[in-house]
């Protein structure tokens, strides 16, 4: 059901069964390393392209979790995925030889909400009963697409941040279980454009929008920071989660949950060189699939509401001059 | 309720209660001129690049609908867009000063029905009461960035399609009218890719997959050829209409509907230079909510079920040697 302006809660234990999570060699060097399921060293994954490469990741990601929980490919009802890529051209090709229904998603970086609320939508109205939510970035693709071709080697501004290699899929459906994580709510954001231009400062662009949700979000459910063990954005990364902050700050709203961002816990910065942390559809799929999701499970947390933010520019608006749309949806994941 | 592998069944009357269209000038020029809302001559319209021009259009779709349904906009649950541009940036302009929650989407030119079936998916569960499902192309922004630069007066091959300029918008809500065409399936379409890699024969890369999805629909509901006044593909255009009727006969399937599609019936052949017809998101959203809405409306059809096409390649896939992955998805909208 919906709850005022943005937000629907689910009440059939719509929950997250099973995840897998797949990461690049750096990713696999990072404070995180343990955590999750594969790391693959080759940049190319035996692919002969970058875009290739995170296609393969993707389909590991989604082919792996369809094995460990054991599930025959024709159960599973949809899939809903998504990248960064122009087109969409990683899910796509993860996607095409796996004969189960496809929709295709695009939020940039919010993809990972995006993917896992529309799946709820579908679980909770009864519509399906096994969804593969999924999302995917690659370093290299990305900063070929968006920034300059790495054969330049340029300097990255301080500012930047790092597009994590990896990919992340998601079961859900209704499972009763104590030990699934369940989403309870799903709030679905807005497009907003503060005028910020820089492709290489998405954090401070991103941080309004992961503002404004949580904002939302709040007003929606009656419920504050309190309610929550840990609220987490997306890939704020250390500028745009400074800028987060002081926007509740400036608001007058106090808050006891520490705030914490998938973008700084996924790389060391002292030895990592990765700028003002991690960004790309992966950082929040991967910390949440792979380190979260167990926290959850172990019952370290038994609240979180996630929010992955999305910097909506392309390289040819970047060269109109054009400002840089920005959306975040937020899930609530809860133990029950 | 899910029918066999594909296919969602809607029972609650989800309705297409009302719509906007609006079109660029050479499409006001064409054979269903009079059916349109609007045209505005200016490719531009009055922006500084074609990329604002094609998210004005969407925004005038989106912002006339809700005026001319008189409903508050405050009222509008959720806008699901999606269109051709690189991280849709047509639809994220569009959206960016209307305060609704967003949701993006990309199906390439299949968008048209994947908006209106996870429309009807949020209206059919009773999770939002009213939906806009919207979508728009640009024949200049396409161009630019799927081919050549326009300035380069590159010829054209037979083979090759005409993207619609053009935007329309949907609303899908609950709606007991007898005048209302309801949405009563959506039959969600796989990736498919069958080696096609000229991006200037896309007819002939997704007839198949318009086939595929037709006889996933078939299969789920139990229907055929029979019960369809109408069956109609998105933008296959005069090269894949004819592969999809070879598909048809290669099966040995008869059918007595005529099959039609969108990218033909947008332009005249004989004075608009349109190569293989029409393309486009726009293609099968505009000849819908012009012209096919109306004859639903009048009853003149009854029972039409709409096979939008998508040929997800991106320019970037292209240069890489890549074939082009292909989608339908399919709508069955019916006057009960």
């Amino acid at each position: 059901m919906k709850l005022g302006r943005s937000t629907y809660r689910f009440e059939s234990n719509v929950a997250i069964s099973d995840c897998f999570t797949v990461v690049g060699k750096k990713e696999g060097q990072g404070p995180l390393s343990i955590y999750f399921d594969m790391v693959i060293e080759d940049e190319y994954a035996g692919q002969k392209s970058w875009e290739l490469a995170e296609g393969k990741l993707l389909n590991i990601a989604i082919t792996k979790l369809v094995q460990r929980v054991g599930e025959n490919p024709d159960n599973i009802d949809l899939i809903l995925s998504g990248d960064l890529l122009n087109q969409l051209s990683s899910s796509h090709f993860a996607a095409r030889d796996l004969d189960i229904p496809f929709v295709g998603l695009y939020g940039a970086c919010s993809t990972f909400a995006l993917s896992i609320g529309l799946a709820s939508i579908f679980v909770d109205g009864g519509f399906a009963k096994n969804v593969i939510a999924a999302t995917s970035s690659h370093f290299c693709s990305a900063e070929k697409q968006f920034r300059y071709p790495l054969e330049l080697g340029c300097q990255r501004p301080p500012t930047s941040q790092w597009t994590v290699t990896g990919a992340a899929a998601f079961l859900i459906r209704q499972e009763d279980s104590l030990h699934s994580p369940k989403i309870t709510h799903f709030t679905v954001g807005r497009i907003l454009d503060f005028g910020i231009k820089d492709p290489n400062n998405m954090g401070a662009a991103m941080a309004p929008a992961a503002f404004d949700t949580i904002m939302r979000h709040f007003s929606d459910t009656k419920r504050s920071f309190e309610y929550y063990d840990m609220i987490i954005t997306g890939d704020l990364g250390y500028v745009g989660r400074k800028l987060l902050e002081e926007l509740f700050k400036k608001e007058g709203i106090k808050f006891s949950t520490e705030l914490f961002d998938c973008g700084i816990l996924m790389f060391d910065p002292k030895t990592q060189n990765t700028g003002a942390g991690a960004s790309g559809c992966a950082a929040s799929a991967c910390v949440f699939g792979g380190y979260l999701y167990k926290l959850l499970r172990e019952r370290t947390f038994e609240r979180i509401l996630i929010v992955p933010t999305g910097a909506l520019m392309s390289a040819s608006t970047v060269q109109l001059g054009e400002s840089i749309p920005v959306i975040a949806h937020a899930l609530a994941i809860e133990m029950m």
